[in-house]
């Protein structure tokens, strides 16, 4: 292979692949990625692809290719030099000992190669069920639900993010780990779904669709089966296996009769958790909202290391309420509820969960389940 | 106590002293620092202070005081509470029962505080030899030594920077740790000096002394004696435990024969050192040196994970040289050596010593030992 590449196209590619590189230290051959000239079309492109047997990336961009090939080496390596090299123009060439001669100006560095062979195959073929979607609404809808997954192994099936297409062309994401739950729909597009298709899609694969989404314009295509699914931009590929079990029904965890109501601003609402919050250096962040007509006040309990307490003055003339949460919970929803400068929050009773809306987009709710105080 | 202050201010002066209470987990009292309102004057200011036995910082700032007082009080749970404070004042309250109150806005925490007689007394006062020095200056020197301290305890005595002062009005700061030397002279003003002043400043105190200079404008004085020395602001002064033993004398370190000099663009060799180091994941990062008329060439071992070499043209036409160092060295001195777009390199033989300095600032100079290498 002989290839002359764009610098930073080059190192743009390494950092969306490098993550899925990284973590692969048990097997050495899954820290390395392919790149690969293309023979279709003017043979102008080449093609980079990494998979840790979940996830797999497949990209390509544009390259003076001199001799066709394809390499196997250290993604990680690759992207250090890179970032080195003060040339904007890398020269990437391989001999038959499997040494790959990286040139940037008047550098020229020489590293090891491995066999291609030995490089784990990756099916990116299209699966049985797809649809478009605007790239702004599957960000929107990955950073509305992802906080609300589970994180520990303990729920195989919560540790990721639901997704159903109903027969209206909405998608509906829906996340929770039993002490909160997000859920957001957003319309799709050409929309061809065999059967009435919901899949659970893992959490880290939803973090590196993100990033691949950060760097995308346009609309994009999810297509899915059973088992794995496909984002494919216009530049890029991502497959990923699913999450296989059964995702809970939620709507009865949605509350349908909360009778105390009230909208607040959402920045004064995340200070003054933040500030409750640093009284506590437990893993949950105990809060109680005491609600009265015109002032929601919050305060942490009282301890030998201190207390705090906040008043916002509210919109309210209903009855009283003292009702307990993790702050963490409702922080983590108020943090990415930011279409709008308030956040609505319905509640009933001490043990009645809190629905939390955004009064600008009734697309999007979370529920956050109360926490039992006794102060 | 009851008084009210800028959050700003507060926060900047707690920025200043939360890295010597941080360090303190041992003596619990040394992660608080006091804070008083001041008696003299008009009443409108506060002091701020903190030490941990090696280093002490004392501050003021302008306060509104309804009642005066002192406090002792965790820094770093202060800081957190005021970093998430909305308001621009904080109003600070202390009750009989050592609760101290901190309300910004609607927010309001109460803290536990402890009794002020347990913290330990700093002595600030003037030492007997001072002199001042420009705030640029002074940043200059600390900058231009500190990397070539010893980070090790094997000699305590190089864990510092030398400073002494001639009878010329100069100050001359050395650093080193065996394996390279960093020296540089700068005029100060207003010299008082009993005897022939030389002390050893802990490399810690002058990583401190950096982030309060980074804040101050205009000029600052030094005073010292043996065992102590003091840097005083206009708003802020730090003392600091001087490091005890004799620094070596250099002058027979530093090359007097060189016979081949060429000067190169710091930037490019920057460059290359970093490329060649890459190859190495050894703490030691052996770089071959390959002067020759018109160029010099960089190189790495060839080894089985690679190779690097890069080449800068330079304008040389003496004998040939190899030779080799540790590029860390190298790339240390040149990442400080800023004075210009090019450093001069005095060499002479395989094993010695190579010089560095700035065509554009004769006050600098620094010396890096070879390393024997065998390819």
């Amino acid at each position: 292979m002989k290839i002359t590449v764009n610098k930073s196209t080059l190192i743009s590619a390494l950092q969306i692949i490098t993550p899925i590189t990284d973590r692969s230290s048990s097997k050495p051959i899954l820290s390395n990625f392919l790149l690969s000239t293309m023979e279709e079309g003017d043979g102008k492109s080449v093609e980079f692809s990494a998979t840790d047997y979940e996830i797999a990336i497949k990209g390509r961009f544009d390259a003076k290719t001199e001799e066709a090939g394809t390499i196997c080496i250290s993604a990680k390596k690759v992207l250090e030099v890179c970032r080195e090299f003060l040339a904007d123009e890398v020269r990437i060439t391989a001999d038959d000992q499997l040494w790959v001669t990286l040139e940037g100006g008047s550098s020229r560095l020489r590293l090891p190669s491995m066999d291609t062979g030995l490089y784990p195959q990756m099916d990116m073929a299209d699966l049985d069920n797809s649809f478009r979607i605007d790239v702004a609404a599957l960000k929107d809808a990955i950073d509305l639900t992802i906080f609300a997954t589970q994180t520990d192994e303990t729920r195989k099936n919560l540790m990721g993010v639901n997704l159903r297409i109903d027969e209206h062309q909405q998608s509906h994401w829906t996340a929770t780990d039993g002490h909160r739950l997000a859920q957001v729909h957003k319309p799709v597009a050409d929309g061809k779904l065999e059967s009435p298709p919901e899949i659970i899609i893992p959490r880290r694969s939803l973090v590196e669709m993100r990033k691949i989404l950060e760097r995308t314009e346009g609309p994009v295509s999810l297509s899915f089966d059973e088992r794995s699914m496909k984002l494919s931009t216009e530049s890029i590929t991502l497959t990923t296996r699913l999450i296989e079990g059964k995702f809970p029904n939620v709507d009865p965890i949605i509350p349908k009769d909360s009778d105390k109501t009230l909208e607040i601003n959402r920045e004064r609402m995340v200070n003054a958790l933040k500030i409750v919050s640093l009284m506590s250096s437990e893993q949950i962040k105990p809060v109680k909202l005491s609600l009265n007509p015109g002032t929601l006040r919050l305060e942490s309990e009282r301890a030998e290391y201190g207390d705090a307490l906040d008043e916002i003055p509210v919109e309210y003339d209903g009855e009283p309420l003292q009702i307990g949460f993790n702050a963490r919970y409702l922080l983590d929803v108020l943090l990415v509820a930011t279409h709008g400068d308030t956040v609505k929050l319905e509640m009933k009773g001490p043990l009645n969960p809190c629905l939390v809306s955004m009064p600008n987009d009734p697309s999007f709710l979370a529920v956050v389940m109360p926490l039992r105080i006794e102060w």
